[in-house]
């Protein structure tokens, strides 16, 4: 995809760490640590894409709001580390083993309210709200999932809470600043915030699926690590209604044992697998494409609308 | 002082729960366990006053942009108990130890963003552009203070730094952003920013100074605490270029023991004594209220202006 050339990725690099100014040395180098660990800067390029559908090409003030978002990601992965106890993020050793807790939070602090500067800087009061309430999100998000560690009686109400704060929110924002920095009017952000929120769902939905049935090279941790970690996610969740009294308490006791049998694993997996979960979260991902693609009608047709829609279906095409 | 008077105490009080809105039920539960665990309020209070002595009176938008000014004190006391470890906040135990530090970071990061979200919708974009700029130095000077722990030759200008991240520039804001709301000049605005950042200064001096002279009682912990920690505060910097090389030695020797004797703390307390450390902290805080005052001189007489000149005097006041 264009939108994802190696050109566009080469600026974003370069604005990321343009915009990562601080008086304070090891600030610049924590910052840089994390974010030369690379990702897939999907939330800049979705900002850029947004404004360059409106626009046609990106204006210099695009960029600082871009990473802005990227920023904000970071941070929150920052303190997702110290909040998971996280060893390793994306085949390096994570931030808060290399520079202690105490660092990362702070560096995090730092992040956030770098991003939030910026807007006030090339942004304007529109795009701070709805960025500050994505963030509002994310972290009651977080803070849910973690509540809800163990409980196998987590209403679908609440999951889709905990998705929306883990990816979509944050998704949703990008479109919607873009769009605000293209000119868009309040329903083309509305519709750019919903094209977001609803890939970002569709996203987590396949993440949580792969969890399940990748393997451990390509994950980068063993199968099944959700519930290992005591978390039911959607194909777990979407045949729970399935399940006999006694395969419902099997599958309690796994999710709350501290260090979980494989075999007992295997087995609740086994469960998933045969009642039709993973089907039912392909399924429920590809709602939620299809609900982000009919968002993009509010567009002017373009070759960058083209690749937004290209760029929801690749997330249920992702390699399993 | 009228400023500090139960009625307004207690509006503060009221708004700082009314403001504080999740859907997830136990943030407002963690928030108001630290919330309710008291403060002096004098950030709310500083954004109030600053606009009534522009405007004669609050409006309400006044409230929420106060108690914004308070959720972002709180985050960053959360933060900072989860940085430090900390066992107890207030006489309370503090939220980590009652949380975890999981939950404590991601309430501080909600509690942060809540805060900016509140400036989104009865703020403007000057005052997030300020707002923002201090929560970036309030981390990177926490963070400096953690690099510079046990390292003698920290400079003067870094231990300013460090002083202004702690307490200063939120102080700053708050009075920028109350003038703000009072519909104050620019200029104006800077002045009230730099009483700010004086009185919290002068305020952190006289924490530091505090922290050799008073009791174990009235601190809340050991006397010579940051000593302990390897913290360099002013009373012993002031000093460092009087003392021998010797006796820097056995300073420096002592700021990187992990668990210091008590006779050797107060061997370097008595250097510092002896050396009219305290004097110079105390000259040094002085000062800073003086420069407070004199930005007072661009605001109109009132009584609030009187009783701003007497919350800068106060502070060198505290009981010793």
């Amino acid at each position: 995809m264009k939108i994802l050339s190696r050109e566009v990725l080469k600026e974003i690099e370069n604005k990321l760490s343009y915009y990562m100014d601080s008086e304070v040395e090891f600030i610049l180098k924590i910052g840089n640590y994390i974010l030369e660990s690379g990702g897939k800067r999907l939330r800049p390029v979705l900002v850029l894409t947004f404004s360059k559908l409106l626009k046609g090409e990106n204006e210099e003030r695009d960029f600082p709001i871009a990473v802005a978002m990227e920023y904000l990601h970071t941070a929150s992965l920052l303190h997702d580390d110290v909040v998971d106890g996280a060893d390793k993020r994306r085949g390096k050793p994570s931030a808060n083993r290399v520079f202690g807790n105490d660092t990362t939070v702070l560096t995090g602090d730092y992040m956030y309210a770098n991003a939030l500067y910026l807007f006030s800087i090339y942004g304007d009061i529109d795009m701070i709200k709805n960025v500050s309430d994505a963030v509002k999100r994310m972290s009651e998000g977080q803070l849910l999932e973690l509540k809800k560690i163990g409980d196998i009686d987590i209403k679908e109400e609440d999951y889709f809470k905990i998705l929306e704060g883990k990816t979509a929110v944050l998704f949703g924002s990008c479109c919607y600043v873009g769009t605000a920095l293209g000119d868009g009017t309040q329903e083309q952000k509305i519709s750019a915030y919903n094209y977001g929120l609803s890939i970002g769902l569709a996203f987590q939905l396949i993440d949580d699926l792969l969890d399940y049935v990748s393997n451990e090279k390509k994950l980068g941790k063993p199968v099944c690590n959700d519930l290992r970690e005591g978390k039911v996610t959607y194909p777990l969740l979407s045949v729970l209604n399935d399940l006999t009294e006694e395969e419902k308490e099997f599958v309690k006791k796994v999710l709350r044992e501290i260090n979980p049998d494989k075999e007992h694993i295997n087995k609740v997996k086994d469960m998933v697998k045969s009642k039709g979960g993973f089907e039912k979260t392909l399924i429920k991902a590809k709602e939620f494409v299809n609900t982000a693609v009919k968002e993009l009608e509010n567009f002017p047709d373009s070759e960058y609308l083209k690749e937004l829609e290209d760029l929801a279906k690749y997330i249920v095409e992702r390699e399993f």
